[in-house]
């Protein structure tokens, strides 16, 4: 079985295991206060060329919970796509927290300054808005789930609305490397850091065998966030670990570089589709490609290939993902478009 | 000022202030351990001819929440319709107890039982249902917040889709007289109490101060019912109030009878209103009648007379709500049909 | 059976019962926007003397967990005795919504503003401080679970560390009127919203049907406070009945006025109790009474009257609390005290 | 600096590095569904010899809340002792999923089946329990925050508790290497799973990078652990990871013959302050020593080693914290016995 179902089929990038073993039997202090997360931190800090906080954890719905949990009074929820991680495929994480998940829905896995204005507009104007979980922040994701991306422009347009009501603006950047290595994308680092709250770098499908970067950009949400990192499980003893990994990340451009990659490969698949007449249904520039196939197309990469069924079009059309990522073989890709070719 | 925006514009029933009066200087013990309780209970529970339990709650957001908190483990959500009262209108009061909402689009109200066993159907069959808030109750209004009704089939019907997924269903009765006494009508609170697992019958907006009579049929959502009361603040130190309350409301029928004068008088607007010309947007059968009105209509009805916008259709034109209660007087109906005449 | 069990055995004063009776029959808005709810804030606030936002509510643990969730960042836990109310007698309503109580070990039900500053330091000098909830909150009860009272410059003690450690103050007042009525007392209620972030003034327990005033001072802490009523289950309907019976109560100073009959009764109580030998547990000079009474005197008493067992103190010897209130009739005291002098 | 302050100052077992690396670029399914995590699983369930579910979590307080969670109803409290790790170092983590933590005084770290007894029994024979959390499980450290453990028969008398009074019985084995390699210890893991409802074996503090096994014998908590683990964000996607790491951990015996290390050099280390005279706080045979030292030794012996402050006795004399793990290098325990001998 060749695997396309995901971005976190392998371990992690050679260069970080190898660090990782270097290190292995250094005494250090616990919890990321060693000198290895500092230093990822410093290397972080100055691509965002801004004055930011930044923390490590282990996972993305982690962090999601805990910076959405930080960031709201008991009343307040957070607006998100109805295709969006946390409104779509975290068990409830949020609400499990106490905070109501606010739908807008998705256009290709965004949502527009346009729709989120118009959202809170009918909360403020509403005469019995006290009846409603009152919107505070939005969350958004840089490439989306549909593999779709922001522009400045778009990210700055919700900026916008985000200052008009005094709201909280949050980048899920889970896959965020695919994002800034396309070479449709304009949005930088700095970008995320200067107009977003809060956002976070994704490491578990970029290259680590696990964690996520939390960039805080908003003094009031930098406040004890080690406390809530700590309540919600997310503290890591051997804080180390992700230390180690991000340093490796951020130093010569890694992570960007091998996000690159992944890139590459799904350009080349996604010609091995569409010179098949296999179209896509989402429009997305990064890592993951969502064709459209016939049930009996499906079922027969199926029998080599690991993928992910995504959305039935009608009784014979299905919306299929296929990932690759910074480990995904060239051979594999090419097997694979072959194999495309012979449908 | 004239009003029709809710059914709780006016105190009590009468009698009701009587039997407050009458008693007031009577010892008793707290919270809801007194006789009238205890006299109020074997009311109701005569007229569920069930094995029920019977609790006396403040109002219905505390309800939906301590009984909603209580039936579910912390990984599971509650079906409803978008426009249900716990999904829209109660500032995130379910999810403030850690669990998620999942809705499904009402058509006039309402959500049908092949729609609850598609969704259900959806998350059992998915793969990745882990990653998605299991669904295990199933809470609908009876009227609804647009006035219509379940049949006694269609109950039968949800209650067969419970049965076979393993789902607790609740109806939130917060207007439940305005269904019983409507002609319309074939589901009565022995039937309730057969297909539900847990119901309430509303006081707060049927002739009560205030009040909801909450009815477990679940021996498992029995359990230990009272600490959860306590727990979401709804234990009321001089619990007799309810029950004082409850035991006028269903000694010689009291409830469904006044509930029947509101129907009459809903029944009287609305013949007003469509005597003009002016549509219903909603079929309600019940105390809320929803008129589809021109701008200049509103503005005018809006001098003598209150009302709650619902929705806007258009530009021009708007869907209201008027509301008659146990205590609209026929003079004012008369008086808006009046009015409503000269528009 | 006659009740000394607690201070909620009879209904309502007999002029908010008249009030309700009058008033019952005009039409309101809901929520407490009617202009009843109004005039009784405004009593409240000219008594407050300062800039307060005032909000009724229905029952004391409803207050309690409703202004403290509203209060708190998700790691932040509230200081309170252990005797206090929310640690004691709240099934968990504090944790229910997230925050831990931090208790510290009381005298007389009280905790001096010394020991709180030794927690909140050892909290602020601990190296590993993010591994605990993080104090933010002080929630101390005048009068005391234990009957006993603040005096103003133990209050203000109290301000002072909170002010030193950013702490919010907040003075749970189910039985205020006990301890404004007491000739021991120099608190007023404008010395109450000058030196807490918030408090409340319990109607339930001192001649209201139910109901507290909640009196929030701190600027920080009135914002969307209403959200937050309504998504915890607090907002009725007919706020108009908190309304009225508030009105009632700070018209014509009665409140204070009530309060004083129920330490009148309690005084002569006392001395029926101290006249027979019989000590008090705690130096109540409030409603509230803690005789320690032999196994033998207890069951004695028990044939004809109701009280409520509060701690053993050995096998033989029992602290057991007697309550007054407002409604504590002079002949039932003197017949008590006639029955305890036959012990 | 040599660093005795923590069990979780180095990295992995290099066994565990190895087979990481070695792994690394095999593709696998995610979320713990690969095979690594099946072989993990079948091993620790032989040596349980009891039917149990498996879940492999990244840390223990996240193990914590989860199980907590996972078990109890909105109303319910878990027990601990004071000193366990969910009540004193875990920033409210339990509390924030809605729960009271219930702790009864611990005597070196420990609590009897007779002090839950009397807990529980309070609890059940209140007349007002419904205004208390509900104790529904107990949670004790094997071996404990102190480093003492409880005996077979210490933990049959508690299961005999929980069985009386339908409790759950939690075991946290953060560090539960050191106890099973104890030889002072009689209690196996299948003890454990015969006992409890529910443990975990810690790896984080005994040779993984991270990691805790959670064990669950009560057919009714195994029900939809995964939904919850996701839930509360400790779902790893490269589940692998865990598994990989267990797998190591549990074959060969490895997990228990590196805890044996970690024993011998405590051991070593308490002669070498025993022979200076300085007596141990609490009896540990374990892992952690708890030497009691003068600020001046605690001065001198900070120039060069890393150890944890944690408790004062009086002015000058304070218990400190010396944590030995199966890294602990001979000649660092050496060097600090000579610099004890020299103090």
């Amino acid at each position: 079985m060749i695997r396309f179902d995901n971005d976190y089929t392998e371990g992690a990038h050679p260069r970080i295991m190898e660090k990782l073993a270097e290190t292995n039997e250094e005494q250090l202090p616990g919890y990321g206060r060693d000198h290895y997360s500092d230093e990822a931190k410093a290397l972080i800090t100055r691509l965002c060329d801004n004055d930011v906080d930044v923390h490590f954890m282990v996972g993305g719905t982690q962090a999601n919970l805990t910076i959405i949990s930080s960031a709201l009074r008991t009343h307040q929820g957070v607006i998100a796509p109805d295709s969006g991680h946390i409104a779509a495929d975290e068990t409830g994480a949020i609400e499990a927290t106490g905070h109501k998940v606010l739908v807008i829905e998705n256009e290709n896995g965004k949502i527009s300054a346009a729709q989120i204005r118009d959202f809170v507009d009918g909360h403020w104007t509403s005469p019995i808005r006290e009846h409603m979980a009152q919107p505070k922040m939005v969350c958004i994701s840089q490439p989306t789930e549909s593999g779709t991306m922001y522009s400045k422009q778009e990210l700055e347009e919700v900026r916008q609305v985000c200052d008009d009501h005094n709201l909280h603006l949050m980048v899920d950047g889970a896959r965020l490397g695919y994002a800034l290595a396309s070479e449709d994308n304009d949005v930088t680092l700095a970008d995320l850091a200067r107009l977003c709250d809060v956002f976070y770098i994704g490491g578990t499908k970029v290259g680590a065998l696990f964690g996520e970067a939390v960039v805080i950009s908003n003094s009031a949400l930098k406040e004890d966030f080690r406390y809530i990192i700590k309540q919600k499980g997310g503290m890591l003893a051997k804080g180390r670990l992700l230390g180690i990994q991000f340093k490796v990340l951020f130093q010569d451009e890694l992570y960007v570089n091998i996000s690159r990659h992944a890139l590459k490969m799904a350009k080349r698949l996604q010609e091995g589709f569409e010179s098949k007449g296999i179209n896509m249904h989402y429009p997305s520039p990064t890592n993951q490609l969502f064709p459209v196939l016939t049930t009996e197309q499906m079922d027969e990469l199926s029998r080599k290939y690991a993928f992910q069924p995504w959305e039935e079009l009608d009784e014979d059309r299905k919306v299929i993902r296929f990932c690759t990522s910074w480990s995904t073989k060239e051979n594999d890709v090419e097997a694979l478009i072959a194999d495309i070719g012979k449908l």
